[in-house]
């Protein structure tokens, strides 16, 4: 019996995909079906994506909905809805009725306004229908927009026995059963109980006798990072959510949290590389650029601001010309010291393990920049005046300027994220080409007016 | 009773610490025990992080056991380590006592070896004490070292009655029952059980008859990374894990692979800010410059070696000033290109998004290039003949070598993450310094080959 057990290692190879492929072509449905029933939905979807749509159709038409709803849920989004296109309303009011009412509002919310209709009015189970109605009402990013109806509730009047006889229905629609929740008449949110506490518990007792009082919970319009972090913090594998009256409206697990937060976490790393969030490396060209080169475009304007600076200071450069070339130098590290700082800003800030005192802060970044920048300094010393046979002014100039960039650079690093996130803007902004370019315009000038102070130009 | 409900919203204030550290210094146990034990454990965590170590000592010392084990864990790690310090060996193994195994085995983990002896020794559960000393045994980058030793574990020959009747002592050490694994005479995993399952069927049933064969399981020298992002895939909220003859050994949970999925993407964050991983904002200026001055030399380096490339032009560049301008454009734009088309590489990479083919997505980038170098050098070459009023042939030099630098970025950053991520070494490392620098490198060397081509010095 062992052998049906499946370790979770599926990979998607070349040979599985030109197997569905020729099984297509052939139409030899008998097999394909038995292949197919074989993988998990997941997988399913990861083999429609690296085929062409016409196949992919042909294996969502071959499966029974009940796969195929959530194979669904799993597609790439863009080849979802290419599918999506292909089916008719009707047929995708069948597969909605195969889901729980959140990836149900998910898949319809990605509709168009008239298909919406057309969808919502082929779903036949009159309560699913007017659940996905609700869900759709709320922002995608609420608490509301990541819930689901589908909870396991019961009154503090019923008794445990009662309780059992009733949740048996209830829990049919529920794949997975976290907590109970216990509302009182008026359907508020007054506690919670757990399957195994009904199950340790003997079965004439009230539901208002055994059940527990302290239940975490939110608001309906809370910020689904703010969800995420909660009930990572307090190990919530389901939270509830009510409305402003403590009415209870329905319930976040812990699978979508875990899609909050590598989303959020990919948003960030694209963000620190300068990429608007949210393009695949298999996304158009075009879809590429636009994400790309407003990015590029704050770099350029950057390259701009450093040529005038160069420029005004011509005169002087032809006198000292070995000056020019640690520009780069100048340049990189005070990229590289921003980059560095701000990053570690963003992520205390999104742990909360950074508090309120800037000053402090900005001391020890200031720190930190004077030794990292003396180490370097000592370093670039030697090297230009060995190998470049710089003069003694010029290698200090090149030495104090490096000093003093490093811990501009640091400072600004940790100043814009803090001041961002005060004015309650998305400090990951800041991490990207908006500190690195303005540290390479203002390191660059810095260098030189050092070097005018130091040289007398 | 709504009032006992708590919103999630716990604020750590200013107010708050201040009235703790009040209460301790007047030694008022009794109000203070009552303000904390209002609190979830991992609020009083947060604030103890706040507080001094012997303020911190004296909370943990005054609330009992039970709470003060869970609050340790959620401890930052240095504080953890200074608390551990301050208590005897008795005393970490009173709190052990109190922990799951996996969370357990992670604390003595942090002891030194003597301490660890000893705090092993004080353990009076001779059950716990066993399985703590198995998963001790574990590397910490395994499943293995993930992994709980609580779970719920029925025989095949059991009835519906019998087991429920059994897993209700089982239940009692497993903080929340996810699945109940099905295991045959020789501890084999041989399939599953939700408590719903349990709970819909009738008594007299044998499992044999009801249980689902088919189980998702892991194998115990497992790359935690690998188990979060299987988890994630199928929306498991536990996962079994076996040895390689199928024994089952322990369970993971959801919780700990969010912890996992949090860990990796700082981790990433980290490397593309060229930060060698794990510290923090309050880490020793020491340990933080451990972290940075390597990838700063890094940069250095480029640096120097980008002085080494002007140098080497000087005679020409005296004849043609205007091109120095511009390195600092050339240099930003290598620089920015490079670090997004690798940040999206290590992404597709991290999420499987991305296949085998090398050559197309080159091809892909290249062209991205083209369009992006082509639409910022049409910018440049206004500004630069309007502004710079630099000659027709210098301003065609800057304007090819821009889209020649682009589009070699573009390639290096593809191309040396696939590089990495095929010979084993993790890609996010590439995100960083290493491709800034080189394109800064390479980018400066490229500008003046053309300009020695185009200007023919």
């Amino acid at each position: 019996m062992a052998q049906e057990s499946k370790n979770i290692q599926f990979e998607l190879t070349e040979d599985l995909i030109t197997q569905v492929e020729e099984l297509i072509a052939k139409k030899n449905d008998r097999k394909l079906r038995k292949l197919l029933n074989g993988f998990h939905y997941a997988d399913i979807a990861e083999i429609l994506d690296e085929v062409n749509l016409d196949d992919a159709m042909y294996v969502i038409k071959l499966l029974d909905s009940e796969t195929t709803s959530d194979v669904l849920m799993e597609l790439n989004e863009d080849n979802r809805e290419k599918v999506l296109q292909n089916l008719s309303s009707k047929e995708i009011a069948e597969e909605i009725e195969e889901l729980d009412t959140d990836d149900a509002a998910d898949i319809i919310a990605e509709l168009s306004e008239e298909r919406q209709r057309e969808v919502i009015h082929h779903i036949e189970d009159e309560e699913h229908k007017a659940e996905i109605k609700e869900l759709l009402r709320y922002d995608e990013d609420t608490a509301g927009g990541l819930m689901a109806k589908e909870l396991v509730k019961v009154y503090e009047t019923w008794t445990v026995a009662g309780c059992l006889r009733r949740i048996r229905g209830q829990a049919k629609d529920v794949t997975r059963v976290h907590s109970i929740y216990v509302v009182n008449k008026q359907n508020k949110l007054i506690g919670r109980l757990s399957l195994k506490d009904l199950i340790v518990a003997k079965s004439d007792e009230k539901i208002a006798d055994i059940y527990i009082k302290s239940v975490d919970y939110v608001n309906v319009d809370e910020d689904p990072e703010e969800v995420a972090k909660v009930m990572a913090k307090y190990d919530l594998e389901a939270i509830p959510v009510v409305d402003d009256n403590m009415i209870l409206l329905g319930r976040i697990t812990i699978d979508d949290i875990v899609d909050v937060l590598r989303e959020e976490a990919d948003k960030d790393y694209q963000l620190a590389a300068g990429i608007t969030a949210d393009v695949e490396a298999d996304d158009s060209i075009w879809e590429l650029t636009r994400a790309r080169l407003p990015w590029l475009l704050i770099g350029m304007f950057g390259g701009i601001g450093a040529a005038s600076i160069i420029s005004g200071f011509s005169e002087a450069l032809r006198i000292y010309p070995a000056l020019l070339m640690f520009v780069p130098l100048i340049q990189a590290t005070a990229g590289n010291v921003g980059v560095q700082s701000s990053a570690i800003v963003v992520q205390g800030l999104a742990n909360d393990t950074i508090d309120g005192n800037i000053l402090s802060r900005l001391l020890k970044e200031a720190l930190l920049g004077l030794v990292n920048g003396l180490a370097i300094a000592a370093i670039v010393l030697l090297i230009s005046h060995f190998a470049f046979h710089t003069t003694y002014n010029e290698s200090i100039t090149i030495c104090v300027a490096l000093i003093a960039v490093i811990i501009m650079a640091a400072l600004i690093g940790t100043f814009i994220p803090i001041f961002l996130d005060k004015r309650g803007i998305d400090a990951a902004v800041a991490t990207g080409p908006f500190i690195t370019t303005s540290n390479d315009v203002f390191g660059i000038l810095m260098y030189f007016l050092i070097a005018k102070m130091i040289l007398g130009f």
